[in-house]
Formats: C-alpha cells, sequence, structure tokens
C-alpha cells in the first residue's frame, strides 16, 4: 500500500512539476514587455541566459547582455517609447523537452499614432529556453516580422509540424 | 493514517488534472494561429474532432478536415497570407465540466498594410471542446466579428452570465 | 516513511495552490473583456471586492460596486459597444504574496473604424487582487494609456523592478 502510495505521489511530482513550468515560462514571456517598455534594462538582460542572444532580423544576432543599451536605448526602440508603445506577447505554444523548452507565439507593437494607436510591427516568435539554476531563462529569441515573406511562417510553421523541423 | 493520506493523494489527482486540463486548453488555442499562418493544413484538421465544425460566418458552419483547403486555401485567408498576417487568439475564459469544456475568447486578424499592420477582423469566439483519446479537441469554433451587431455580444455574454443562457 | 510521504504531500498542496491560484487570476483577468463588450454590470462588479476600486486616468478612482453603470453605460463605453469592440487583455505578470497579489499587464480597445479595426486605447494595467471566501477578487485596477507619459511606464516598471518600488 505504501509503495503505490509513493509511487502516486512520484506521478504528482512529475506532473506538477511540469505545470510549473509551463507557468514559469509564461511569467517569463510576460514580463518582456513590460521590461522593454519601461526601458528596464536589467530586467531585460534578466530574462536570458548571459550568453543568450536575440535575432530580431536585419542586423543578426546580438548578445543581449552585451548589447542590451543598443536594443533598448537605439532610436528605433526610444522613437516607439516617446510615442507611448506597447510590446504585447500573445499566449504561445509551448513544447517542454526537459531542461530545454521551445515557445512560439507572436509579438506586436503598438506605438500611439495621433489620437489612436497603431500596430508598428507584427511579428512570429521563437524563444529557445533553458532551465538554470535561478529558473527559465530564454537562449535565443529569434523574431521575424509577418511581411508575406516565407521566414516567419518558417518560425510559425516549425511549432505545428515537427516532423517537418 | 494511510486512509487520510490517500484521501489527500486522491485530492491532488483530482485538482491537478483540472490545472492539466486548462493548460492544455490553452495550448490548443495557441496552436490555432501558428497553423493558420503558416498553411498548415493537418495542423489545423488536428485541432478538432474529426466532425468537428466551425463558424465563421456568412457561409455558416463547415466541417474542418473535409473543408480544411477551402478555408485556408481560399482566396481571403491567401490575401492575408501574402500580405504577411498573424491570427492571434486572447487568454481565453474557460469553464471545464468533465469531458467537456467552452473556452471563449477574442481573436484578431492583423495583416499588412504599406508600413503597418491593421486589424482586418475582431471578433468574439466560442470555442466547445471535449476530451478525446488523443486529448482535448475542438467540437465546434463559432466565431463573430465585433461590428456591433448583437451576434457577437451574445458569445461573450454566454461566457460570464451563466444563468442567462 | 509515512513522515516522510506525509512531507511531500505537504508540499505537493502549497505548490498546487500557488498553481491554482496563478490560473484563477488569470481566468478573472480573462472575464473582463467578455463582461465589460457584453454590458454585462453583474458580471463585471463581480469581478471586484465590494469596495473594489478602477482608476483610468482622468476622473479618478471609482468604486465599480457603486459606480459600474457609469463605467458600462457611458457614453464612451457605449459609443465603443456600438460600433463594436473588443477590450483584450494580454497575458499577465503575476506576483503572489499569499493573500494577495498583483497583475500587470496591457490592455487595448479595438473598435470598428470602416472595414477594419482601430486600436482606440493601448493602456497599462495594474490589478490588485485579493483572496477572499468566493475566490480571487480585484480590489484596485490603475489603469494608464501608453501615450509617452511617465504614468504608464512607472505602473510597467514596477513590476519588472520589485527593488525600486
Amino acid at each position: 500500500m505504501s509503495d503505490i502510495m509513493e509511487a502516486r505521489i512520484a506521478a504528482l511530482e512529475a506532473r506538477l512539476a511540469e505545470m510549473e513550468d509551463r507557468l514559469a515560462i509564461y511569467q517569463l514571456i510576460a514580463t518582456y514587455g513590460p521590461a522593454a517598455d519601461s526601458v528596464s534594462d536589467h530586467a531585460v538582460v534578466g530574462l536570458f541566459t548571459e550568453d543568450g542572444t536575440c535575432d530580431v532580423g536585419g542586423a543578426g544576432s546580438f548578445t543581449v547582455s552585451k548589447d542590451v543599451d543598443d536594443m533598448i536605448l537605439g532610436p528605433m526602440h526610444q522613437g516607439y517609447v516617446a510615442r507611448g508603445c506597447a510590446h504585447v506577447m500573445s499566449l504561445p505554444h509551448l513544447e517542454l523537452d526537459g531542461d530545454a523548452a521551445v515557445a512560439v507565439n507572436y509579438s506586436r507593437v503598438y506605438a500611439r499614432h495621433g489620437d489612436h494607436w497603431r500596430v508598428e510591427r507584427a511579428s512570429a516568435n521563437r524563444w529557445e529556453l533553458v532551465r538554470t539554476g535561478e529558473g527559465w531563462r530564454v537562449k535565443h529569441r529569434l523574431n521575424r516580422l509577418l511581411n508575406g515573406e516565407d521566414e516567419a511562417r518558417r518560425v510559425l510553421q516549425a511549432a505545428v509540424r515537427p516532423s517537418d523541423r
């Protein structure tokens, strides 16, 4: 009887750990926008591993811990912040694989435009995550504009057609 | 003592199963956009039961497993895809009832429009879900444009005023 | 052995309770839009404590249970509803602290504008929540337009820079 209960407890622990992982990654992704839109460089850096990279197209990949100032204090982002902006992340599609995970979702940048807000960017995002001693962190973020080119569609496709990867 | 522990374990199992159901349905809904926007017909079909239907207004209900090509390869959707588009689902309001569930949320279709993205559709969605041997699947999706007419408001209303249903 | 199992069960109960709290607050926040957009005053009131307040800028804080009619039946909201509108809440950043919690997220109001929808408001939201006998309720909601002024950025900042609060 005790062995059966032990097995049930162990099964619960494993299942609960997966739920906690999912909610921790939701929380991580929900932190990105508030960190970016309040120009909180330490908070942005804290989402990534120390060697974590970000590739938003054009300039190629950069290391967030080194280049966050270019990202957050650069003219494009500062222009959005001055107008009033929201970097909003959608509920991610999430695949866990032990100490690694991949989240795929949409981001949109809304910026004030006279009496309303305009969607300045709509992108597909792939977040490659790893479990660290301090919790889940982003190892690589890939962001591609949904501008009709194939690249963004492939980001989305990889999430829903795993056998084609 | 052992009986009390057994009861606590059984209570945990039931509560955890509900959390897992909630997160599985979040995941299902977060899969729709990436599947549609990457024109992944098998992935769209995989979200629905074999007889699962979709009613997006106008043409009435269609059976997704049979008519996915009309949905995904039709001129309206292909036009959005060529311009660059994002079908984004909001965090759903979710009611579970054993092996059935109802999720209500907003969808928006963003499509590129010159140098920005425009919201081409904003809709209320009702997802009627069932638990199958392979997990949660959509039995019926109702989508109504939030265009000021009563129909979309009734979709939202049914989620928050259960006694009026 | 029994003591060790009891401790494992107690640990599971505490961890699961936190997951349930997180998902209950997601659900609460996902209810706001459907309640507001279907002009369901009782449902809006039901999200708040009896003395729960809302501060959307301009007019200062009001008590939702008393003033919901001004909020939901006022000319601004009714104008949106007549055109067709969606109050969409993003996945929140969430900090739990026993029987209190703070959620920070983005809200957007989409309203029909000819053949598309326009983002009429994009705001930072801070939801101060308390656990009550009937579940989590909102004690205070602060909403600030992301219009380039400092106030909205401070709402976001407080979520990601706890030491600066």
